[in-house]
């Protein structure tokens, strides 16, 4: 399965331990400061997206000298940087999976935006391959069918996530079960857990987050 | 105005300044480990939620040698302790504000639940008393309506968050506008920013958020 990953500019606080040992595998687009702090965990990114304001003269000379593929999102266009980099990686370059780090913890307008990303037309086809990651969440999005899931060794809860009017949600073999529940309206049914190391569910329109995490 | 606070368990690090140097004036109610942290600056809340079963015995006996209330959600209710922190505190406290701290930067099952929470009709009326506060973020909800805002001083961006369907969004004087959008899903216009210190905007339908927010 090819891989590749995002480094958004959010805090590094919010970091999985696994990304602040510059132990992820795959390769790896930049956006805003995200590739300044690719280059220090010692990866060159194929791509830097951003303006890079927020970046002293010898940091952005820095990252001008590393990456040759620089670019930038157009504000006007009520596209994001991190929005960007998801075009690039998805027509430019064919991988299997897209993992966003760095895009918690900071600014919530940001986080919004990429989050719903999945619901805009363009994306909502990629939106199977698109996770988010950091220190207590991992995120991942589904289309209408029925799933089994595997729970993440290090994390206890499981949530779903209606993302939109969803029908016929059916939660079969988990703590909390629900059964053909039509949602209206979005929902974050938090704090759920697996039974077992598998778990399945199943739903008939829109779209479904599930979200599994650790206090 | 009467003015509650709500402290809620997440990640300190994302705690405003004035928070951490305990100068958020108003009353107080403590949620999970929010409790014992409000304990730590100095301040008895008047109730405090949860089932407190992240704390060591010593900080749960500090905790209900505090408090005489103390209350715990139903987890099979689709419940967060917040959300019963909320409605205890518009239903049998009578206050024109609610600001809610530490609901960020931690499980993001419980952030979407909290932010969601508002389009609850059981929740809907009171809106416009809710405000999520963190370090980077102020998130302010609104009913359909047309309204004037002000920028806060140490917030640079301005973010406007259709939270469901919204009819003819307005934003006549922003640095990025819009007129009579019809927007038909989630969508967190970000990195807006106020052109002096006061902005407009309308809508017709639905749920809308503002978001001030700094890098």
């Amino acid at each position: 399965m090819k891989h590749l990953n995002l480094l958004v500019g959010g805090p590094t606080s919010q970091w999985p331990d696994q990304l602040t040992a510059g132990k992820v595998s795959g390769d790896w687009i930049g956006v805003d400061r995200g590739t300044l702090r690719l280059l220090n965990l010692g990866i060159k990114p194929l791509v830097a997206i951003g303006d890079f304001d927020s970046l002293s003269a010898d940091e952005l000379k820095r990252v001008k000298s590393a990456v040759s593929d620089i670019r930038q999102a157009i504000p006007e266009k009520d596209e994001t940087d991190t929005q960007l980099a998801v075009t690039v990686a998805l027509h430019e370059y064919q991988y299997d999976r897209l993992d966003i780090y760095g895009a918690t913890g900071g600014r919530l307008d940001h986080f919004l935006a990429n989050f719903w990303m999945v619901l805009e037309p363009r994306y909502r086809q990629y939106a199977p391959k698109i996770r988010f990651i950091d220190k207590q969440n991992t995120i991942t999005f589904f289309a209408p069918g029925a799933y089994e899931i595997t729970k993440e060794p290090d994390k206890k809860y499981l949530a779903f996530v209606t993302l939109e009017k969803v029908d016929n949600l059916t939660l079969p073999d988990e703590k909390y079960n629900l059964k053909n529940e039509n949602v209206t309206r979005p929902i974050s049914y938090a704090s759920n857990e697996f039974v077992g190391d598998k778990g399945h569910f199943s739903f008939d329109s829109g779209m479904v987050a599930v979200i599994q995490s650790k206090d």
